[in-house]
């Protein structure tokens, strides 16, 4: 199984996870649309940082607006 | 193993694929830079368009600037 676990990063504190078995990530209209195995869809007002598959870590940084 | 092939999305061609056993990759400086298994990095003058975990893909779009 590849899915990968998705987190804000939030600094000076840790990580916060905010889906678990993601399988499709797409940026959508400036925001990060997630997808996970169970067909559920999270948008995320947040800019992709990095995906490692080898670590199964989607990190995604929150927008300042 | 995790790992997913990067492909370039040609309109009205068939994806050009750019790396295999892709493992990291991250937005950097308006580019995206891929790291494979074996320690490589490509930085391609690309915009994220979809990771597909399930099916080990990574497409991108190629700038036009």
């Amino acid at each position: 199984m590849c899915e990968a676990n998705a987190y804000l990063q939030k600094p000076e504190e840790e990580n916060l996870m905010v889906m678990e078995n993601v399988y499709k990530l797409r940026p959508e209209q400036g925001k990060i649309l997630l997808e996970n195995i169970f067909g559920e869809q999270k948008l995320l007002d947040a800019e992709l940082l990095q995906v490692s598959l080898m670590e199964h870590k989607i990190i995604l940084k929150p927008k300042t607006s």
